[in-house]
């Protein structure tokens, strides 16, 4: 037992918002506080969940709290990102999701009507999502000691035998495909929050992705490493990998694809597209041997219309994310420092 | 889909504690809003985890949220309870607990020391219990709009194949035996949050009860149900199961085992001892065959010393929890119907 808290605290004494918000200090508290202290294999495989193995049955574990602010927002609420954010963690193990565990955690005073809203938006993801709700808890703290309601989320999910997705997979030249526009879900809350009545069209991308996924592993065995690109965004989620794999990224700015409104929205608040969260967006890094075939997959899928290849892994530059930008230099992206808004999921 | 909120918001337009604290109310919220919503066969097994087959294997699976106030109390604190309340919910499901996930709410300017203080006590909490932390999730709210440090988690247990616990296993004629004293739990944090120096020997009972469960089942299949009586109390519990089973119980109050300054602090307070929590209790529904042989092996138990019969099921009077006093009078024992206090775990 470690006598002195390993996190420096002459620096850091208190958490601070950034400290979950999906960057560079989430990274710090996780690799130095939690990851030591629990240290164990199946902890240790970083994944969005573990994979355990019952008899030859595999499973996924997963877990998430979600405390957005406002809890309802254009394209959804706190209720659906719930459910479809625990469900694609599940996916990006590989898994299908099957079982969710709910957790509330209610503010005195909260609205019954607007939790009864929720507890039906819940109802009508899970059974979009082909999930069902299996077991549940709910505390209510005092009023003034919480923020009307924050859901945790637990789930179970089965892996094929076939399926065996590992981020040791990881190798130079494969391809990174994203299965539409960054961004949607940052942006919209932001707009939310600042009150601007920006644009009426840009809406949140939560979605369930469990389905796209199943067919896609369905036929092609060389998806190396699937990862959703929520807190921190893609750069985030990109340069984790990165520094876990010890490889290099380079992405093709001209073939990230984003929404005009969501761009303008970015450029107008000083945002980086790259550093604002997803929710129904996932990366798929795959043997350039089956790209095409994998992309051809997606594009048939209601949440994959605009998949696209993004980018590759590459050998140079291990650890760091380089992006060709679309004047023809080339930058390094990197994590989120701060905290460019908290309680994005 | 119904079209309004089936709790009659015209009495209840908004949460109250109360829904949170385990008697009627939480009840209510549990019985008209979310079962009916999320209505199926493994989720109405109300259990305190959800039993689900894969291919033979039976898993547990349970969550829970902490809320407890103040983080630490005399005998345990936050991360403690998180670990050891889910652990139990596990074991009353027959499983034995194997796996957890972690979530942390954390208020913004937390302290980082006392986060690692409750990281290193979940650790240990973990390794005494025998489960693993494999996947968890951080998230940080504004300041103001939390309250320190709110836990969920949640856990996947395996039950053995000769393991057959139900609710529906229950028959008149069964015993009912405790591991030892009740209300220790709820009294230490009711004096910690009155600030009253009462008596320093009180403390919580906090432990997990899955070494001494396991070692109950492999020597009896007549344990038709466990259940660990925390929010609420044993009144409260034992009325749940009366209720769902359609049959009586009868308590023998000079049987209810409760330390001498727990009782006195009940007495100070104004309180019922079987409406305050428990932690580390638990309540076996045993055949009179095998009765003896159970009390025996608890009794050997590091938490089963004090073990102990404390009434038995019956057929009269269905639906209520009678208890003979010790001046031979009989009460009938209610649930709680307000909030003795808020926060117990």
């Amino acid at each position: 037992m470690e006598l002195n808290c390993p996190i420096p605290i002459t620096q850091y004494k208190q958490v601070l918002l950034a400290h979950g918000g999906g960057g560079k200090l989430s990274e710090q508290l996780i690799s130095k506080l939690f990851l030591p202290q629990f240290n164990n294999p199946l902890l240790n495989q970083e994944h969005d969940g573990a994979i355990i193995d019952f008899n030859g049955t595999r499973l996924a574990f997963s877990t998430d709290s979600y405390v957005v602010q406002p809890l309802f927002f254009p394209g959804g609420d706190i209720g659906e990102l719930a459910v479809n954010g625990t469900v694609n963690d599940l996916a990006c193990c590989g898994a299908r999701a099957l079982y969710l565990s709910l957790g509330f955690i209610i503010e005195e005073g909260f609205s019954m009507d607007e939790l009864w809203q929720i507890t039906q938006s819940i109802k009508r993801a899970a059974d979009h999502a082909g999930v069902q709700i299996v077991t549940g808890d709910t505390k209510v703290v005092d009023k003034g000691k919480g923020d009307k309601i924050f859901i945790n989320t637990s789930g179970i999910g089965l892996i094929d035998n076939h399926v065996n997705i590992s981020s040791s997979k990881l190798k130079p030249g494969d391809d990174i495909i994203i299965n539409g526009n960054i961004a949607d879900h940052g942006i919209t809350i932001m707009l939310q929050r600042a009150e601007l009545q920006f644009d009426n069209e840009i809406k949140s991308d939560t979605a369930p992705l469990n389905e796209m996924v199943q067919s896609v592993l369905e036929i092609s065995e060389n998806i190396h490493m699937m990862r959703d690109p929520t807190r921190g965004g893609l750069a985030s989620s990109l340069n984790e990998i990165t520094k876990k794999a010890n490889l290099g990224i380079e992405l093709y700015e001209d073939k990230i694809p984003i929404a005009e409104n969501v761009k303008n929205a970015c450029e107008l608040l000083g945002l980086d597209p790259l550093h604002i969260a997803n929710e129904g967006k996932i990366l798929f890094f795959v043997d350039p041997d089956d790209t095409q075939k994998v992309l051809a997959k997606m594009k048939n899928q209601k949440y994959g219309e605009k998949s696209c290849i993004i980018g590759k892994v590459v050998e140079k530059d291990p650890g760091y994310v380089r992006m060709k930008t679309t004047i023809g230099s080339t930058r390094i992206v990197d994590m989120i420092s701060g905290e460019q808004l908290p309680r994005i999921c």
